[in-house]
């Protein structure tokens, strides 16, 4: 019981960080797997991420659907989560969301989005590009089905995000901590190599030994990735829910010197 | 009586938003039909959107002038909303305003602004731009009365937006709060298509297949749409003032984890 | 008495809107001619203009030195005012700032600075780039005396704003509400001249016509002059400070529906 | 003892005004070195700079490591601070982070970072670009041991930057208000760069003899480097923690006509 209330504070955080640093606005949204029942996952209903509690969150089967009765509008996106966690289950958690400035990417798409700063190491070097036309035809771009969802999830393969063209991204990883990371930061990879474009001449990516070494050090509860999540989650009012299965120190944060 | 006190809601509502979201500064304007007299329509005195409340709402007539005695100040470009309600009798509200990222589209001619996003599919595949110099000669680039505002709504034609030359845009859309969601998502889809141009190499456009794809599910009260209009109301203090005349949830949100 | 007192609150309003338009930051300052003695100008001491109140203002003669005894630290560039408000008795009130969006234009100075928006008209067809190398070598680019004040008003001449090379810019207007204006839309107006020439093309400038209309129009207390002058001192906590010598309707704002 | 008790008030208000300018987010981080030890200095445990107060500072040696007993976490890359500390006696204070605007020319490397504007000067003619690769191979492109330290330390020289590849950059300074005042106008000299290229043309650089005659006035308690330690310290809340060795003027502001 503990273990699921603890995952629905971290759902709370992930969707008040998201919308704090910009990665969504009204739209987009941020799900997680249950622990004990590989085949459901939690997603908030139909609400800007913003204003999600834990009354908001829902409980959801693979094919995209309540397991209980839910009279509440949901997401009509909220088959992209099925479909990338029915596809991997090495992933634990998924984000959809339109963070503006991947946009470009998806729609220029002559210019592949790759990571060129340390903190963008985490997308990995292949961010495929899924255009729904390809295989759907002229639809209203959102993936509304579990057919598109699962198209979504094969262009994604094994890698971290896929761009969907002219409209957002989907990313996936091994923990809610780490997708959320990483959501944050592909915009600003996106903003920095749209900036080394603009300036001109040899770009520097990250090699693959580099996104190799990052990844063996990466992990939830390390001093690096928790004090982001512990920053972002003070940052939008959210310190008290702050909680780590791993014992590891936690600081809610009032500023004393004021 | 009641149907009137919920567009006055509305209306302070959706200045409060355009002005939240950086559509609107001290400058820009909203205005709807009256429900019951077509030829009239509301809009605020002279007044930055931003402060706008229900005494500040005077309701007009098509030739641009107040219906009743009004002594207050007024916005010089009324006849904007007056030649659009007029010329379109399909339109129940109107935008103008001056938003940054439009107006490199309106200066720099040879680059179309066409939809590259979904959520940018509203403003349609051709947006017109009209030059006040074209017809009008060496003018203060307002439109300050109905041969100007009349000029501008042949121009718009049955589009939904028209960019102004050197000045800004202005949108028409068949409920107030579809040329809300229109006008906030102009800007981010010219700051999208100009980042993608940058970028270089070809650009995906949405096709006209997609945009009416999204035009026919596209309506004031629909899950989607009521969740961006719900979340921007929250956001900029207005939650109190929701209404919505098909029955459906209304949430106003006050964060309970803080 | 009153008189001045009014000068002293719009001279407080003046430096918080700048502060809170991000024209200044602990930089930048803005000065008012003594209305009785046109040889003597007010401008705050050494401080960021977002915490000048009314006791920060002093009094300045034309060699930019204080015209009674004062201990306190000073501007190090108040020469500029003083040498503007000599060079031009049409001149009431100057603005110099670092506003970062301009000074791309006086570094690559091939591409000049021109209005290409109804609300960057006043900043006039030439715009003048002062370099202060020209005459006076390797300095630390300040303005630190009158003969590099001097050589300043004279690069300015009669037109309205002058950039500084690698600094800055100056501005003059016949009024401090003007000029304050000028100064919030001139970096805009540079923004969008540069989005425009990455869009390409040929780009639509105003016409001298245009800004000699829109001159026509302009005068401080106009409509709509004042709703931007009275929005932007309600926005930056500045309303209970608003007064108008033409005995206009003042509006100061407390949102009432929140 | 009170020499150190402000020390300590500084350095707390030296990270908040780097995350309130937006130079550091979770990462990053300021370190000054000990008055009296100079083979010491304070540095915050691993704590975003946000949220560091008093009781977060700790005191570590030349080896990067705590001179006490130290349970907390570090930040992984303390040792940016040793290597250069150790590397240049007349550097008092140091920063590393990863301000966004900087990292295109980390990237893009044919456009050197060059100083544009009169308040970047002090970043000096030649900011090297060191990158971990070039002796390390593929790392996780953090500094992470002394051996890498030194070798960045190596590639800084006698200069007040260096980009760090596909990371940030590292400043340092004779003194912790100069490093904070550098290290904040360092991106904005950075974003300026970029645009002014885009617009293309030959472009201005500060020349050798202008740094020179800056550097020759710049103290940090001139008039002109308080008011902008003064302004952002009391921006972020810090205006009680000001203090100043001179005896000059502190001004702990609140807004009076509000």
């Amino acid at each position: 019981m503990s273990k699921i209330d603890n995952i629905m504070k971290d759902l709370v955080i992930a969707n008040r960080i998201l919308a704090n640093e910009d990665v969504v606005d009204a739209y987009g949204h941020v799900s997680i797997r249950h622990p004990d029942k590989p085949n459901h996952f939690f997603l908030s209903r139909s609400l800007a991420p913003e204003l999600v509690e834990f009354e908001d969150i829902v409980e959801f089967g693979m094919d995209g659907e309540p397991v209980r009765d839910e009279k509440r509008p949901l997401y009509l996106e909220r088959f992209i989560h099925a479909g990338i966690l029915e596809a991997r289950p090495d992933v634990m958690a998924v984000v959809h969301a339109h963070a503006e400035d991947i946009l470009p990417f998806g729609i220029a798409t002559d210019t592949p989005l790759r990571p060129v700063i340390h903190s963008g190491s985490f997308i990995g070097a292949n961010v495929p590009v899924w255009d729904i036309s390809e295989n759907f035809g002229d639809t209203n771009v959102l993936v509304s089905n579990m057919a598109q969802a699962r198209d979504l999830a094969k262009k994604l393969g094994g890698n971290n995000v896929a761009l969907m063209s002219a409209h957002g991204f989907a990313s996936a990883a091994k923990s809610l901590i780490e997708v959320v990371r990483m959501s944050v930061y592909l915009p600003r990879n996106a903003r920095i190599l749209q900036n080394a474009k603009t300036l001109g001449g040899e770009i520097r990516y990250l090699s693959q030994g580099e996104i190799d070494a990052r990844n063996r050090g990466y992990s939830p509860y390390s001093t690096e990735t928790w004090r982001t999540w512990e920053f972002w989650a003070n940052k939008c009012g959210c310190g008290k829910l702050l909680n780590r299965p791993d014992g590891g120190p936690i600081y809610v944060h009032e500023h004393k010197h004021k």
